[in-house]
């Protein structure tokens, strides 16, 4: 497909920046992705990596030879290399830290003691600091010496290194330079723990309307800040986590994977699943003799297990975001509960209605339409404990809702409708 | 759940901010909600109702009474009316417009010319600006007068008001007060144009670097800026939108809505979804005197259909994010579908072979194995190419595939897999 567009892919690796250049390589399959790989400038390869998604970069990563790594290691920072750790072997993740200066080693050193969900895993070291005695005039010395990217601030520490104020660079200019910097410091600016969960903290940064926070320890000392692209950056990827763990996969599954990786992938999940359904199947299984004499019955389950599986979809979708951003709570749990219920509840009444008179009508049967009434309403409302419940369960144990909910959650739909449906068929019709 | 804490609950609405509070009011139940809004500070309240989702907060818009509105409606501007536009009813809008000053009614007037899902919509109009000409000393004049949050440059304009450069403003500082600016501006910024789409404009916006990124038309005219905070909230939202519509429901779902108001939104999805489950069953009916016949395929027909849908759903997962990142192409597609054709090929072999076995042994019957591994492999194959190009054709026809695309493609997977199963059934085993 992108034959004869050499010339312009060529261009495009001068004018265009990483992040495009990454996405051109993610839609790549893997032979076209290494030749343009190979007309990469090489001072944009680091940043091109970084920009990608995990998968797709680790092909190119294994297309790398040894001294050419070498040449991308020189200068590199600590957060360039923890953004690329996983993908790397642990040889060359060795080779770049003997070749990185002392001090962004010890910054790697220091992030490697967090987990990557917590904060402190990602923080930036570009950070104005002045001690806390400072006067306007320190301030301007610092500001024309250099000022990292999105910063917004000046961060003021006492003598032993705890964060006490920050101090907008815009106040700076045009006070009177003996001016002590406290007197036009900050009313008010969050500060992040680098223990705190990196999305909650990330979603504090985006909110707060500075381009970075301070991020301190226990002891309150500072320890570097978090700015908007890093919390943007780490607040979309755990979106793109939530979208793509609800089909079982990872948010960095290469569009290109090999087919066998691919398919390996994706495997488990299928696996988990055909468990599940084998249930389900014996399940039905129990219920042999009434299905060989009522036929209608096994026409009619798909109805009766798929309205129990939206409904508790729908349930367990709005229960799973209400606990990511903090809404449910043990305070508000039984009164939701209580209301899903009422809702599946209402929805159950007027969909067994519908649903039992066309059925009563296709089978002529009044009887099955009465049984399939009751199963679809005893499913829906099933749904909605079973919707409410298990996040909330998974959550205290500490397992993703958003991965494990709905093959749990349709599990419970399909057993208790096929066994309403068809017990309730056994005592009916037979 | 609240009894006794509202002592707690008066010191939260005087510490806490604007999206704290949003936060504890949409995870209250409707009558406790409004007792704590009636406890919110005037001067908080419009802030918090722009940080509270849409169907959480007209409860509170509802309760809120008219002499309440026009106090509160003064000095808004147009960005906060254009946040609540939606929910206020009509008459409020009116009476907001009648008394917002005339610059900010005409910018709300502008931003209603675009859609809400174009970038112009979501423009703020408090802008640094400076004629091409200017020299550093304009610029500290200019910034010792009031710099608004989130700027990191002044933008130069030429007479006709066209967007030129940007110069950051930590780069003013300490440059000689004659210079002038065009000689310190940045060498590349990126530019938003008023009629992109949000999201990705947004995007741009959040790893350009910067606070914010100037917005022009299509003649390059400054119409004003979208700052990080902005582009972070309609990302986020974004996001949102997709996880919701997964399970056919909107982002801006109240936990706590009115039982009857809930119970209509979702009998919508509830309805689609049982149109297409009867689809299933009338092909299911095809086949009554098959599994009158032979009991065993009704047992094990969930199976057939349940590996069809996840296999199919990973696909489509994987594919609609990468319509929605821009690395799906026309260029790419083919190839795409290949690799997914033989990923699909591949687990669909291997699966039918285990479950071809395990049904044999299950109901001591190699041929029920052998229709079983065909229906299988041939439903994970057509789960592999309706996954690839279902969400290619509902994008070509405006159709959102994260809404639409998991109930289409469960209809194919649903029927493809009951009739390959049934109708090998009636083949082989009769």
């Amino acid at each position: 497909p992108l034959t004869g567009e050499s010339d312009s892919v060529a261009n495009m690796m001068l004018e265009e920046d990483a992040s495009d250049i990454a996405l051109l390589l993610e839609s790549l399959p893997v032979e076209q992705r290494l030749s343009v790989w190979s007309e990469v400038p090489k001072h944009k390869k680091i940043d091109v990596l970084v920009a990608m998604r995990g998968d797709p970069r680790e092909v190119l990563i294994d297309a790398t030879d040894n001294d050419e790594w070498l040449q991308l290691f020189t200068d590199m920072d600590a957060e360039v290399l923890l953004e690329l750790a996983d993908s790397l072997p642990d040889r060359l993740v060795e080779s770049a830290l003997s070749v990185m200066n002392k001090q962004q080693r010890k910054y790697f050193q220091d992030a490697s003691l967090f987990s990557d969900n917590q904060i402190g895993h990602w923080l930036s070291h570009e950070v104005l600091v002045l001690p806390i005695s400072a006067k306007v005039r320190d301030a301007l010395r610092l500001i024309r010496r250099n000022v990292p990217d999105l910063t917004d601030c000046i961060f003021l520490v006492n003598r032993a290194g705890h964060f006490t104020e920050a101090v907008k660079l815009t106040r700076v200019f045009g006070a009177p330079e003996h001016l002590p910097l406290v007197e036009i410091s900050e009313e008010y600016i969050d500060v992040v723990r680098v223990e705190d969960d990196s999305i909650n903290a990330s979603r504090l940064v985006q909110r707060s309307g500075f381009s970075a926070l301070p991020a301190v320890d226990s002891n309150n000392t500072l320890l570097g800040r978090v700015d908007m692209v890093t919390a943007s950056e780490l607040v979309n990827e755990n979106y793109e986590r939530q979208v793509m763990s609800s089909a079982g996969m990872d948010e960095d599954e290469d569009l290109f994977a090999p087919v066998r990786k691919s398919a390996q992938s994706r495997a488990v999940w299928l696996g988990i699943n055909l468990l599940t359904a084998f249930l389900a199947s014996w399940f039905i299984g129990l219920f042999e003799a009434t299905l060989q004499q009522v036929v209608a019955l096994a026409v009619l389950m798909p109805v009766v297990a798929s309205m129990g599986g939206i409904a508790g979809s729908q349930t367990l979708t709005l229960i799973v975001r209400g606990l990511a951003l903090g809404q449910v709570t043990k305070g508000n749990r039984n009164a939701l509960l209580q209301k899903e219920l009422r809702v599946g509840g209402l929805n159950g009444i007027i969909w067994a209605i519908v649903i039992g008179i066309v059925a009563s009508f296709w089978f002529t049967d009044p009887l099955l339409g009465v049984v399939i009434a009751l199963a679809i309403l005893c499913n829906i409302i099933a749904a909605a404990l079973a919707g409410v419940s298990l996040p909330i369960i998974l959550d205290k144990l500490k397992i993703d809702p958003a991965l494990s909910g709905s093959v749990i959650l349709t599990t419970v739909t399909d057993i208790v409708g096929f066994v309403a449906f068809l017990g309730l068929g056994t005592l009916f019709l037979l």
